[in-house]
């Protein structure tokens, strides 16, 4: 017994040892230490809410004791938070292949997904259906739904396995997740874009699961509009604003319909009509979170220097890594749902299980944080930042323990929590 | 000469005692120390952007580091994010005479009176006027014609002498702000309120310039809707997040357009089909933005204890003192265009004069902070909670010189800030 205990940890250690190795090897370098990371948890949850980076508590103080306590409203001048929407949005466009002046950042990502698709269907006014499919993130097709309600258009649900099978003359609007986030698959950008384009549509993608981990070229793929949250992989912290893609080609004729002052083409002249802001800046409505964006701004100084193929590639050897240690120790067991694909695969890993709830609770209490999605998914994010090889290694270790001992099932996990 | 200096000084002298005596007798008390204010400021701006209050730094350092940086998702649950907005909402309540559940605080400004218009108008679907008056914030104007134009309505400007005078049995929402932004003029929120009943018509109001700073009594008032932000005299921070209040007869039936998975009535079941949640809770739409609730949160604690009445009472006390020395010292030169009558009067003066960016600008290089509000308005708040008569007296001396001085008329003051 004594032998065959030091073989398996001899044989344990010169696999973590592989995975130390694979972390030294990521193109991503030391980017972790530039997060503030809990000790004794292994984080693969980034895909709901990220990491805190180092930088951001000494720039949100600074901006609440010297902007806001000192500077009070002369701040809006001296500190320059009347561009700070602008700023953060410069930093975003690099993220999603796109120039920082045709993005805008403010409001939640419901209310940009609202104005966004009541926009997007206002510059297709002879074409009445909005087109989703039921995968997305339940937000989205409530949205739609409302937005189709007041234009007076049809939402039309399309079939996931192919979302172009819905297009014809009478969509406005084709709007698809990127990345599930149930399942972690992800869709063809450019030629899901392209047959859009083709049947007259305009394509509106959410990035909210693949913005910050997958590399993302919305103008290379001629995209029109694209929304996504600031609080997953782009690491601005709970609740943070969303951002919104506009092509230029829209932005003359776009017509949104939350018209505040700030997205007034000159607010402080305090006209009584609207006349709305040159460009993207249209899409601004009230007055900009100051300390939230704050927070949003040094969280992004992240992504100084990343480039999109980097990113991608310690993202894929991560998940590469975890369905390969799933398959080798875990096979029959748990399944995994994520496409094998690497160009079908965002940057997560969803497995299923009958009590995945249950999977999921018992990892929370082994320090490792994943998440549960109804009704049967244990889901893993890999955020490619922060999360490195030997987590991947030690997790499934856990995940091991949990499946061999049953601890899914215990009596304390009947009860489910708000939010996993 | 000498002698008559001295008897100015002295003269003088007295004055600031009798001020500062006035302090002592303030109903408020030492509300003032709750707030980190910079010294050599005199700031009259609380109307614009509230000052900072002392518990928030350090709130907002736990919600980052403690909360967001540490306990990472899992604080959605242990630090209870998930009831944070409802939280918040408990506090605002009773500053604006209602149960704080029925208040809902999330959005900015803009948006949130978006949603409340669209859901206010959809109350009354035979009547097709939406009727606000031309002296409102501009957004109010925007978001009402965009909500109009969406809904197929009218939208008809009422005379801000009368705005009853609109009301007939097409108005389906009267719109009005409670406090004017450039004039300080207060309406009779239970008499208009009363007449739109009586037209059959729905009251929303927009508390900007009253929540915080005189009795806003909504429930005794009968009042339907109201909306308001927090960054003025609620102290929430700049961009901070609004509120609004439904009354209870409305909220089963409430139809709000931006139908986000956070005013579902089950979120985490992530249901395809959209189903409201019980009570105001309907009105939120996306995951509320947890760093700037948190500083919100902390903020709203300097109303603990404070009465609607005291806070009045200092607050007729400053504007009554401001007009006084203005009258006395300035009598000719600067209109006071604030009404005098109480009833009429919010917690801000204005005074015009035809360089008034320049009255202001000077101000603001001696230290006096108001603000501009474009034509001809220098214009003064007066927060209840930190300032004081002695800094009422400071700012009409150094009023006194810059207009004896005809410091306004500087070169430098011909360019206009983007805010003042």
């Amino acid at each position: 017994m004594v032998g065959s205990v030091t073989t398996a940890t001899d044989s344990n250690h010169r696999a973590r040892e592989d995975a130390a190795a694979r972390d030294v090897a990521s193109p991503l370098g030391d980017r972790r230490d530039r997060f503030l990371l809990p000790e004794r948890v292994i984080y693969l949850d980034g895909n709901s809410l990220g990491a805190l980076p180092r930088a951001v508590p000494d720039r949100l103080a600074q901006a609440v004791t010297e902007e806001w306590g000192a500077g009070l409203i002369s701040s809006w001048n001296s500190a320059d938070w009347i561009n700070l929407a602008r700023r953060v949005a410069q930093k975003v466009g690099p993220i999603i292949g796109v120039p920082g002046s045709d993005v805008h950042v403010g409001d939640s990502t419901s209310v940009t997904l609202f104005k966004t698709m009541v926009a997007a269907c206002r510059l297709r006014p002879g074409r009445t259906v909005v087109a989703i499919e039921p995968s997305t993130f339940p937000t989205n097709g409530y949205v739609a739904s409302a937005v189709a309600r007041l234009l007076g258009c049809e939402l039309r649900w399309c079939d996931p396995a192919d979302p172009t099978a819905a297009l014809d003359e009478d969509v406005a609007v084709l709007a698809l997740t990127h990345v599930d986030f149930r399942t972690g698959a992800m869709f063809d950008m450019g030629a899901v874009t392209g047959a859009a384009h083709d049947a007259g549509a305009l394509m509106l993608w959410d990035l909210c699961h693949s913005a910050g981990a997958v590399p993302v070229e919305l103008a290379e793929h001629g995209v029109d509009f694209a929304v996504g949250c600031s609080y997953k992989y782009l690491n601005g912290g709970p609740g943070s604003p969303a951002f919104v893609y506009v092509a230029p080609e829209h932005q003359t004729d776009l017509d949104q319909p939350i018209t505040g002052w700030m997205g007034h083409a000159h607010p402080f002249d305090m006209d009584r009509d609207y006349a709305p802001a040159a460009g993207v800046g249209r899409m601004a409505s009230g007055t900009h979170p100051v300390l939230a964006l704050s927070a949003l701004d040094a969280a992004l100084d992240v992504f100084d220097g990343v480039d999109h193929h980097a990113l991608r590639t310690a993202s894929l050897s991560l998940t590469d890594y975890f369905i390969e240690l799933v398959d080798a120790r875990l096979g029959g067991q748990l399944e995994v749902v994520t496409p094998r694909e690497h160009a079908r695969r965002g940057s997560q890993v969803s497995l299923r299980h009958d009590q995945a709830y249950g999977v999921v609770q018992a990892l929370i209490d082994r320090g490792v944080v994943g998440d549960f999605r109804t009704p049967d998914l244990a889901r893993f994010g890999f955020a490619p930042m922060y999360v490195r090889h030997v987590d991947v290694y030690d997790a499934v270790e856990q995940l091991v323990e949990v499946m061999e001992l049953e601890e899914y099932g215990r009596a304390s996990y009947a009860v489910r929590n708000a939010v996993t």
